[in-house]
Formats: C-alpha cells, structure tokens, sequence
C-alpha cells in the first residue's frame, strides 16, 4: 500500500496532541492547535510543498503547477476535534492530499495548477460556539463580529488569536478571489453508516444536507396520576410522544431524502412518577440535501404536530432556530470523481452529506466536491470509537490522487 | 368560623417554605423539611401536645387521653409535596386534626384515647422514588433497603438522613405494635372531581387504589442526527415515545378502572439538538381499586414495551420500584365517619380514592378510615392552582371533630 499505513501512524500521532489527558479534545488557538498546526506544516514541507499559518491559524500548503498563473484547486479539511473525538473526523482530508502531493513530488510530477492543502483551524466551534471559521474566512463568508465572541473563560477570539501569534487585522485579506480558484474539493469519513452497510470504501457526496431547527412547547394541564380519570387528561408528555412518532413518520416516508431527529425532550423540572405531565419541551432538527424537500417536510411536521395538539386539547409553541440551505455538489466534479473510483474498479454510490464540512462554505463561489470513505465500527463518529480501515485509506486516497490527476 | 380561617392561614405560611423560588416544592430530607417540620412541631406544642421528630424526620404530635394506656388513635398526613404543588394536599390532613387538638385543649377536654397527630416526612417519593416511608415505617412495613436507594445527586437515604439529624438505625424501632394503636384516620382533600361536581363539601372513603411503579430503562445507539439514515437507526427516544403510547392505550381501553401515567422522560445527559438519543429513561405508575386488574394492565402494558422494543432493536430494562395493593377501609369506620357527616345535616357520599394515601400502609394492622374534603378549581391536585374552600376546611375539620369525639 503506497498511502494508507502513512496516514493512519500520522492520524495516531495528531491524536496524541490533546487538551484533556485520556481522550482527544483539540480547539480553536490553543497550544495543542498550534503544536498539531506544526506537525502539518512540517509534512506538507516534507511533500514538496510552501507551507505556513495563515493569520487565522490556518495552515496551507501550495505546491506550484506547471502554470503558475492557472486558478488553483483547493482541498483540505479541519485539524480541530471536537470533545472525547474520533481521530479522523477532519484530520483524513488533510492527511490524504498531503500524502497525494507527497507521491507527486517523488515521482517529479507537477500537476498544471498550483494545489493547495488547508488545514482549517476551526471546524466544530467548540471553543467559540460558532463553526466553520476557517473555511468562512477564505470564502469571504466570516463576519468580523465573531473575532469578539468569548469562549467559557470569558477570552474573545481576537484575545486568542494574538496569543497564538494570528492576526485580527488581516482576517479580511484572507478572502480568495473567484478568479483565483478553480474549485474546492474535500474528503472526509462519512460519519455515518450508509457506505459501511453497503460494502464500499468511498462514495460521492451529491449536497451537503441544509437544515432546519426548532424548538417546540407542549402545554397541557399538569394533574394527579391517580385521580384524573384519562379521558380527562390533557397529558402534555403523551402529546409530545406522539408528535415526536409523527415527525419520525414523516421523515421514514421520504425514502431516504429526509432525516428528522428529536434529540432534547424535557418534562418541565424533570416531571415526578405520580404527576400527569403539564409542561414539555423537544427540540426538531430536520436534514435533507434539497431545500424544497426539507422546507415541505417541515411544513408537514409541522402541521402534523398542531393537528395532535389539537386532537388533545394541549397548546402548541412552535419556535424556528435555524435555516441552513443545502450545498450542491458541481455536477461536472461528482462525474468527475465517479470516474476516479470507477477507473479502480469500484462501484460508484451516491449519497449526500447529512453533516456539515468545510466544503459548505465555498458553495456557490467555486464548484465544491466530496469524497466521503467508509467510517466502520457501525458508522459512529465524534467518538473515540470512530474506525478508519488502512484499506480503505488507502482507496479513498488513491481515488483523490486519480481526481487530480484527470483535472487537466 | 372555628378551624377554617387559621388552617388556610397555615397552609400558606407552610407554602412559603420550599426549595425552588417561585413555586412549591418541598421534599424529604431538605433544609425546607426540617423547617417546615419545626412550624408544625411548634403548633401543635401550642395545642396542647408534646412533639418531636422522630428518626426519620416525621413530626409526631401526642396528646394524652384520660386513659394514658388505651391503644392511641393516629390521624395525620405528610408535609413533603410535589414539585410546583398546591397547599393543601398532605397538609391538610395534618392541620385540621391540630386544629381539633387545640380545640379541645382550649376546652380542657381530654378523650379517652391518647391521640397522636402524624405529619409524615415523606409519602410523595420526589426525591428517592420510592414514597410512603414515614407511613411505612411507623406500620413496620418499611424494608431496610431503602436506606441505599440513591436521589439524582448520588445522596442515598442513609447519608440524607444522617445530614438531617435522623437515625437510621432507630428504623425498626419506629414500628408501632397492633395493640397499641386503635385506628387510623386521615383527612385529605380529594385530588379530583366527584364531590366539586356533586356539590358536596365532604366524603367518606371505601377504599384506596392499590398501584405498580416501575422504571423503564430504553437503550439504543446515539448517533449523528445528519448521517444515520432513518431506517438505520436505533433511537432511544422514538423507542420510548411509542411506549408512552402503547401505555395510554392500554389504560384507556379500561372503561375508567385502570389509570396509568408517564410522570418522568429524560435523554441521557439532557440530549443534544443534534444527536439521536441513545439512552432514555422514564417512570411508569399504573393504579386500579381492584388488585387482579391492576396486575394483568401491568403485565400488558411491560408485554406491550417488550414488543415496541424488540420491533425497534432496542433493549429495555423494567426495574419494578413499588407494588402496592389496594386498601379498603374499616365498614365500622366508615359507619361512624357518615354518622359525623350527618349530625352536620349533610347527605353522605361514599367514594373511592383513586391516589394513594399514607393510609394504605396501615391497611390490615389495624382499621383504617379516611374524610375526603372537596378540592375546588376543577378538581386539580398535584398542580398551583389547587384550592380548598375556608367554608370545606371548616367543614371537613368540624366533622373530623366530631368523629374523634364519638370514639368512646
């Protein structure tokens, strides 16, 4: 195997650099970021390529094409983690093209573009709350009021980011034109068990899912368990169940278009044995890689749920959090990348993102790709328990290098 | 009006003492506890009675009878309440027999009997989950092995209670003999409608409902709420909203003589908006005045969640936490209740009582009886909004007056 074994003994040694002793936790500008930021430049320096921390703490790595002046392909992905992590999550897609640039580079090859490798420094936003602020900067999409948002201890990421030897004042010089980018490509593990069932080491990301959330109230009447006859109960958490079945439901009929999940539900002060609850709050989160499938769903969940309510005579609060439109992935690229796993022998599966990446950020301005490789262990990530097999490191990187090399 | 006025003046005063701001929470074993205990030990001092805590922190009031070795006569209810209760529940039962204690020390009367007034520490079960434990105690049916059971900070009874300043080696010494008690009465305010609806002020009691108390414990797998497809999934919460239901059901097709709540649902650590739940657990309280139905509703009910389980590839633990039978009370009692009832000129409504009462445990030691005074707003317990009328307290207090007098 030319790349997987590589990989993985490098994805061992970044989970090494933690915050927390016995798990892997790496944020935003800490002292493990940089140390991580370090050990990539180092490789990518290694693979023949101009490496350094941008001024957000990014690092990026270019190796020259045969045309200089020719747009350049992007790629990467995220070298933060977030708490008690898997080892791959971000770090593969940072991992791999290094490695690919690497082969290049012994075998004295340049492609006719520059390539550049980006390690974002911020992808999961544990430490600030907001995500993705690597990738927002170069896309031209980060406001500048996020350098004022306080992590726990109360420091802005302006504070941080002086500490870590960054520069606030340059956030807005890192912005790539349009022009300069020919498009963004990213690989990353599925995070999800669709490839693992199907026997596949890699699939092609069709869209990066857009979500909808909301918080909804159900106010019933709070009353004796043992006294309040059922016909007369107006029982808030029995309501709330059936709403929760609904959007299940719902979701379960898409044929596979549509993921819904209730992942807070709450009785009001935690509820007692003998009361009949009164008072319940859940939280709706609903995927989908197209905009107008996932607003319908919404809209039909939501009716579903005032038709419950009503049904039991219990009041319905229906609050939005969010609205986040799907990514398409560029047409043209997903054939592109079919044909690289095609031209090793394998099967071409389809399937969107139902997680967010990096990629998301430049949708829209440049043609964005993925390549998803298979997550074992049933699939689980943002988890210690997170698997990647060396073969199929090995295959997903091996498909990456066939990509660019068909990039003409 | 003689006892009306002051018994609500009471109840408020005790409503003011709870440990959360804004609404009335007082459990067992709490700062509010001991000084809610100290109000009552304190009033019925002023009636005439000598009072302590006992081991387990309940108030026992006593006072001598002209014959200080004829069995006593107990009356009394508890003091703990519920989370975001009303005032009266329990506590009236506690106050309206101090009320006939002063009475009767103001008139330098004794009764042939010492009597004993109870405010038991604990029959809710808010803190430890399981309820009754003074009632239990004093009736020598308390296991010993409640002393482990933990709240949800860890704190078992036995360190609760040492905290406190009680003794949990003095528990058996708590039991009273057979013979040394004649009966126990207990008035308390009926928790639901029939005698709002039949515009009656008070109620003899035939018999208490007996109840099962379970709790169910629903493990799936937590996953990413964007990449597990809805047919992949194993969702803990969707598990156990469909088993809430398929408990509904069951005690609906009863024609009204089982009723079964969902008091208690919680995700493992509060949940996340943006993962499936893997691990839910909730609480079961099913009750029924007659014992066989009340076991075959249970078993359905636990067969019905063993199918919604395995239909889902979830596994489900069932921890029994109570069984308690039904508790008729004493024909003679109840005689003697109606008798007092009626020198009242009011008609005498016999009727079930569909909630549990520290009553129960007495059941079969020694003869039983129970005064229902009506509950207003609807019928609501459990619940803020319950109300006691000044003219029922009085009332209800004047004819427990008289019944005590009429025990030659």
């Amino acid at each position: 195997m030319r790349f997987g074994p590589a990989i993985l003994e490098r994805a061992d040694a970044l989970a090494a650099i933690t915050e927390r002793p016995g798990m892997l936790a790496r944020s935003y500008l800490t002292p493990q970021h940089r140390q991580a930021g370090e050990r990539i430049r180092g490789w990518m320096r290694e693979a023949g390529m101009q490496a350094e921390f941008d001024a957000l703490g990014n690092v990026v790595g270019r190796y020259e094409g045969t045309n200089p002046r020719a747009p350049a392909v992007l790629t990467g992905s995220h070298m933060d983690t977030v708490v008690d992590a898997g080892k791959y999550d971000g770090l593969f897609g940072v991992l791999a093209p290094i490695a690919c640039v690497a082969d290049l580079h012994a075998r004295g090859k340049r492609l006719p573009f520059p390539l550049e490798v980006v390690a974002f420094g911020d992808e999961e936003g544990v430490r600030f709350g907001t995500s993705m602020m690597g990738s927002k900067a170069l896309a031209g999409r980060l406001d500048a009021a996020v350098l004022e948002l306080k992590d726990a201890a109360g420091v802005t990421v302006r504070e941080a980011l002086a500490a870590f030897g960054g520069d606030a004042g340059a956030l807005a010089g890192l912005r790539r034109s349009r022009d300069a980018i020919r498009l963004y490509v990213e690989t990353h593990i599925e995070q999800g068990p669709v490839l693992l069932e199907e026997g596949l080491a890699v699939g092609v990301v069709t869209s990066i899912a857009g979500s909808s959330r909301a918080r909804v109230g159900v106010r019933g009447e709070a009353g004796h368990a043992g006294t309040v006859p059922m016909a007369m109960r107006r029982d808030a958490l029995a309501a709330a169940c059936e709403m929760v079945l609904a959007l299940e439901r719902h979701c379960r009929a898409s044929s596979g278009r549509v993921v819904g999940t209730v992942g807070k539900l709450a009785v009001a002060q935690g509820g007692a044995i003998n009361v009949i609850p009164g008072d319940v709050e859940f939280t709706i989160d609903v995927r989908s890689g197209e905009d107008a499938l996932r607003r319908a769903a919404v809209a039909a969940i939501e009716a579903a749920l005032r038709e419950v309510a009503a049904a039991r005579g219990v009041a319905l609060e229906w609050t939005p959090l969010q609205e986040l439109a799907a990514a398409p992935c560029d047409p043209a690229e997903q054939e592109r990348l079919a044909a690289a796993i095609q031209a090793h022998d394998l099967p071409v599966r389809r399937l969107p993102s139902g997680a967010g990446h990096d990629a998301m950020q430049f949708a829209g301005l440049v043609p964005i790709a993925m390549l998803f490789v298979r997550c074992g262990n049933g699939g689980i990530s943002h988890n210690p328990r997170e698997t990647l097999a060396v073969e199929d490191a090995e295959v997903a990187t091996a498909v990456l290098m066939r990509y660019l090399e068909s990039l003409g």
